[in-house]
């Protein structure tokens, strides 16, 4: 995890060059000469060393104190000057930061610049790009540009490629040049964009003899360095900086007064206890607390991104390839309205979603804008077609659905009405929960033993199991035939039978969220249970209206009830599998993808239906269609990323990118060995397990969810988590981590592409806290 | 309008360079010596003609046909070579246009490639990118990359700049350098990207002889021109070409199959009729569609975007401004979740937004994600904010709200309860219309009058008026004092007497759209009664509960109501002001935007409430807040685009970019001169409101509505105006449109920077279908 990175009283800069050749020294030298307590790094040199940057610093910025990480003597990119044991970009970054820390501890002030090597894209010796290698740090840019023929086109291009990797421009700053004039160009142009660009005369020409040169480029560091613009210059430089801290330092102040928070009981909120995010990048956050003790001087400091942005996050916080797809799609788009039109985004996505689903019933994607209204779509898809099928004499509105207890499908009120009442919905206006939901046995790792613990359910009351592994809990097919499975159908056809006939209630769809039940705190939910509901529920078409078949010629037609199931959260792969209807071995009528769906990006919903679901709207008149749509449907941005993100996570779970995670899972049943598997280690869950404070855990995919002993049923008002949250939050004995908690159960998320590395180092600290007893 | 850029039998290349002096002259070359029926356009040229690039293809390439179209002396960027009369870029554009048409008419088939000049952002005579000045083209690219020292982050660099606005690269060649090997690094990336990169051995040095050097090229071309390795590249644009074709002609008929379109019924959707957009630019699709006569070899045909999108669109597609922003925030933070935290880019826009609607009221901004949402939360805003004034003995569930007739909110359940039973919702399941919507007296265009037309309501009966101007409709202060707004007043006032004292309805907010009803069928309120029903409103707290008086430290405490503005569409400059609730001079206590506000690019909410409905939530436990919230709220990409496009419409606003179009609009009053004004001029609307075929026309800002005569009550299920979307469709008589309609209204909708020229050149045509009767 990268080190602050913001230091009230060292001003730090990056000097980019718009292209290799172009002064990127000299104007550093010059803005040494200028500045107090100036530091200059150059992490990778190239080149004969009579020629090298440092020393020119030395010889004519001699007040500065210079540092070189790695020398080379080719004048080659440094991916090809690079002999021997090449430093990867990880420890560079490390060396600089050991530099700003050494640098912090002597003066604790002054400037650093440091200069990369080449053009902002030029590689560094492991081959990335110095823009992408340098990117954690984010420190405002010195872009030098080119004034040379050509030059206003590298110069905007080498701009555009920092800018859709978030940094911030300072300044330009470059050599005039009387015929090609690129700096008229480019002052007006970078003055559009709120930023300076600082023209300077020409350096001497170099001739043979080196002491001629130096003599002359003396002189001249002499005239231009003590010149007004250049003075300015460094000036400009120290008030963007204290600008910069004096807008984080307000931020909070003022977000406090103008933000309306979600899911916020604003009485607990104070400016004081708002973090102020200045950027992202992997998986963390880099945030300011006015509130933190001893942090007057580090104004950021990284922290581990523990909710995945509240299950969003799949690869990576600033991903340059996500941003390049979104920049492309809003190019070669913008938004195009979508009802009778298509464009290439939308329609691969749908192709992709349906073919990698492998769900032969799923055959059309409608889009929305986010998992809540993918969801009321969803739902208006099965209670119509149910009623198409079975047309109830009842009224529209007392038509419920089937699901399950602590089941949340989204905001709106529609999708609230899918849910059973709680403290999400009890105090709104328009609620109704319309249905009925069943309780359900759990899976989770209990004191070391993965268990299946039954509800408070008369009926199921012997369904407590113990299993060797995860696997063998997920190993639907053996357990099918299990006297459980008998239970859990008999229970369900039984009750259901009884809300049928005796309480006379009408249902038009089941819907739930499969294995993770997320926002009614994670729970897990024994999969042969969700199995068996379905079952149940598609054999019972004479239950639930009046018995017929379906035409033996739709392959997809459904039985009893549309089932739908809300993958908005667990789908594509933040359960480690592309579906999560996988894992329980169904295959639903309708699905819907939200979240992970753009890796994290921007809002976007699909939801997939079966051609039978899609029939039931067919009809001669308008009205008969399903009426729903918002004007950014299928937007482009949207579709594009979401293919791209998607794409990616293929790859990686075809490219053994989980592997080390998923050896790991092995358990000890044969069958289904690596059919489930999560980032988090076995023994760390199972050593978690055993901790006096931990009622339960369990992880799956990227999803850790511990359970703390608490009073009982003190569900989402809990606060037992708090405690736990709030030591990872110090960072004092490991990676500081910003979390969310529900009631009492505290989660933590990584995305699809978190390293182990981090898991281990976040399971350690983790284990400390938890050992320590921090949840009192 | 830029002319069709995709024909079936000829291939059309851009060659950009990574650089200048890269050797696209001599790329061109060899790709124009290995393509039969070649054809080499340099639309712009600068430097001694002896050089000139043109003359080097006719020597090297004798085969090929050649245009030069500006040839300028000077060896420097076009801008500043560009002498007397600088062609500016539509006129170069349209000088590419021309020459392809000269090829369609000579041969009808071949390739052309168009070598633009220097590096892709290297200004045009005028001084605007090349990248941008021929995105409108987006014809795919050949970039010729950089092999010298730095080239690896030139040629990326530019690689990025041409993606973010769209284009698609079809190969990247280079020469082949074995000192720096940038060929060997770049061909791994590009590949990454499915793109060939192609290597060619180095052109021989040029010498002093001018003879000796062509010589000496004359026999590299030889040689290396017949290679395979360029005969294969020269092939694979063949191929690029053929598989870009099949694609296009498949895409409708694979959308017919996977996708389920919003508010379509799909019994009249065919692979015909399917819209397939290729990209878009500015205020066009470039689209394609099946069933059109004798388009076999046009394949792609610009079309102006009628509905702006579904409504959404304010700053033209493709803008490189919107998507570099999108690309910056991606890269700066991608998604941070937002409960507790803040990021630049949300405070920045609530600040914006508050600021600038100059409500005093509203002080604290929520963020959702679409007008449907923002809505929901408006709702549960208003209703608990009355509810905690009114405490009413009622259920939750029986709390209507007042509303005008033909309203519309959003698709989500609790956006629909917020509407009366209408086509859209009255299939809904769980639909339920929850409370009294009011008929009103509308403004509009009638036989070249201004009209106030009185509804079907016997109160109301004498309320019809004319007026000399729009402008004096909108003088709310002067009319106020009229003997129609004391009928109004009085109406509104009787009216809900009526249903709280008799009927026993009991209300809990005022919702309603400002101005114009949008998908009710852009119904145009006569804004004095808008006014007035607020009015009214507000002043009946003894009538919706037990009478109270506000705090009176409480300087935006709501009376009567809470009244609630849905601005989704009606706001942010669609009607001219950055506020709708400006033309009807009232506060709201909660305003709601979308559409417009990311200047049309991605999905972004934002509901705005006073201080007085946020305390209501304020409360010493969870459940007490605002349970509301998405995964997306204020995502970073969102906010920062919609902080950008208002920006960027606030500086049109006050830099006269609109002043042509508000000069038309002076009309006669004395007051509120230019307070009212649209886009489509109002000597335009006048001569279409006496048409016989026309009921009624009404334009404000970008919108023109105009009602064709139909049986009456049709709505939405009228099908007269489709006669007119038809015969715009086909292009044969000026533009070709695409356009929605709503029943017998059809409606034309500007983005905000549509220019005079193409308004007047769609009125025109327009006035033509009107004539001619196109509607039967």
């Amino acid at each position: 995890m990268s080190q602050s990175t913001l230091h009230r009283h060292l001003k730090t800069h990056l000097i980019f060059g718009a292209n290799t050749s172009l002064g990127k020294t000299i104007i550093s030298t010059l803005l040494l000469r200028n500045t107090p307590y100036s530091h200059y790094l150059k992490p990778v040199s190239t080149g004969p060393s009579r020629e090298a940057d440092d020393g020119h610093i030395s010889k004519f910025a001699a007040s500065a104190k210079v540092k070189c990480l790695y020398q080379y003597k080719e004048a080659l990119s440094p991916h090809l000057a690079a002999t021997g044991d090449v430093p990867n970009d990880l420890t560079i970054l490390r060396g600089v930061q050991e530099y700003v820390q050494r640098i912090k501890e002597d003066s604790g002030r002054g400037s650093l610049f440091l200069e990369t090597a080449g053009g902002v894209h030029s590689p560094t010796p492991s081959g990335t790009s110095q823009a992408d290698a340098y990117r954690p740090l984010r420190w405002p840019i010195c872009l030098v540009a080119d004034s040379r023929l050509g030059g206003i086109s590298a110069s905007i291009s080498a701009f555009e490629s920092l800018h859709l990797r978030g940094y911030d421009l300072d300044v330009v700053c470059m050599f005039e040049d009387g015929q090609y004039q690129n700096h008229v160009y480019l002052r007006d142009y970078f003055e559009k964009k709120g930023v300076n660009l600082v023209a300077i005369p020409r350096p001497p020409e170099r001739n043979q003899v080196v002491e001629k040169d130096e003599e002359k480029l003396g002189e001249w560091y002499e005239k231009v360095g003590g010149s007004d613009v250049v003075k300015e210059m460094a000036e400009s430089l120290m008030e963007r900086h204290k600008t910069r801290l004096s807008n984080i330092d307000s931020m909070a102040g003022r977000a406090y007064n103008k933000i309306w928070y979600p899911f916020t009981q604003h009485t607990s909120v104070s400016p004081r206890n708002i973090l102020t995010i200045d950027s992202a990048s992997g998986d963390c956050f880099q945030g300011h607390k006015a509130s933190e003790r001893n942090k007057e001087l580090e104004v950021l400091e990284p922290m581990f991104d523990g909710s995945a942005s509240w299950w969003t996050q799949g690869l990576g916080h600033g991903n340059p390839e996500l941003s390049l797809a979104a920049a492309y799609s809003a190019g070669r788009y913008g938004h195009v309205m979508f009802a009778g039109t298509i464009h290439e985004p939308a329609l691969k996505l749908a192709e992709n979603l349906l073919k990698h689903l492998q769900n032969l019933r799923l055959q059309k994607c409608f889009f929305s804008d986010n998992g809540s209204t993918g969801m009321e779509v969803a739902t208006k898809m099965a209670l119509s077609a149910a009623y198409e099928k079975y047309k109830w004499d009842k009224p529209k509105n007392e038509i419920g659905v089937i699901g399950l207890k602590g089941s949340y499908h989204g905001d709106t009120i529609g999708a609230m009405d899918c849910s059973e009442p709680s403290t999400f919905n009890e105090k709104v206006h328009w609620y109704k929960g319309r249905g009925y939901w069943f309780d359900f046995p759990q899976v989770k790792m209990i004191n070391g033993q993965w268990t299946v613990r039954a509800p408070e359910v008369p009926e199921l009351a012997d369904v407590s199991s113990e299993y060797n592994s995860l696997g063998e809990v997920f190993d639907i097919q053996a357990r099918l035939s299990s006297p459980i499975a008998r239970k859990y159908r008999r229970y369900v056809r039984e009750t259901l039978h009884k809300l049928v006939k005796e309480d006379k209630m009408t249902f038009g769809a089941l819907i739930m969220e499969p294995v993770i039940l997320g926002a009614g705190g994670m729970l897990s939910a024994d999969p042969l249970f969700q199995h068996c509901l379905v079952e149940v529920v598609r054999e019972g078409s004479s239950l639930f209206g009046p018995a017929m078949t379906s035409p033996a010629s739709d392959p997809d037609a459904w039985s009893g009830l549309p089932v739908v199931f809300d993958e908005v959260f667990t789908g594509l792969y933040r359960l480690g599998r592309f579906s999560a209807a996988s894992l329980l071995q169904i295959d639903p009528d309708v699905s819907v993808h939200a979240k992970l769906l753009t890796g994290g990006l921007v809002p976007l919903c699909t939801t997939l239906a079966s051609n039978s679901i899609y029939s039931a709207f067919l009809g001669s008149e308008k009205r008969d269609a399903l009426l729903h749509g918002h004007s950014y449907t299928a937007h482009p941005i949207g579709c594009h990323v979401a293919n791209t993100s998607l794409t990616r996570m293929r790859e990686m779970d075809q490219d053994g990118s989980w592997q080390t995670f998923k050896n790991g899972w092995g358990g000890e049943s044969k069958t289904n060995k690596s059919s489930v598997w999560s980032m988090w280690s076995e023994d760390f869950v199972r050593s978690v397990s055993k901790q006096e404070s931990v009622e339960s855990v369990f992880a799956l995919g990227s999803v850790l969810a511990i359970s703390l002993c608490d009073d009982a049923n003190a569900g989402y008002s809990s606060s037992v988590a708090a405690g736990l949250q709030q030591w990872l939050s110090s960072g004092e004995n490991g990676p500081k981590v910003h979390s969310r908690v529900l009631g009492n159960v505290f989660y933590l998320m990584a995305s699809q592409k978190t390293s182990q590395v981090m898991i281990q180092s976040l399971e350690a600290t983790l284990m400390k806290g938890l050992a320590s007893g921090s949840k009192s």
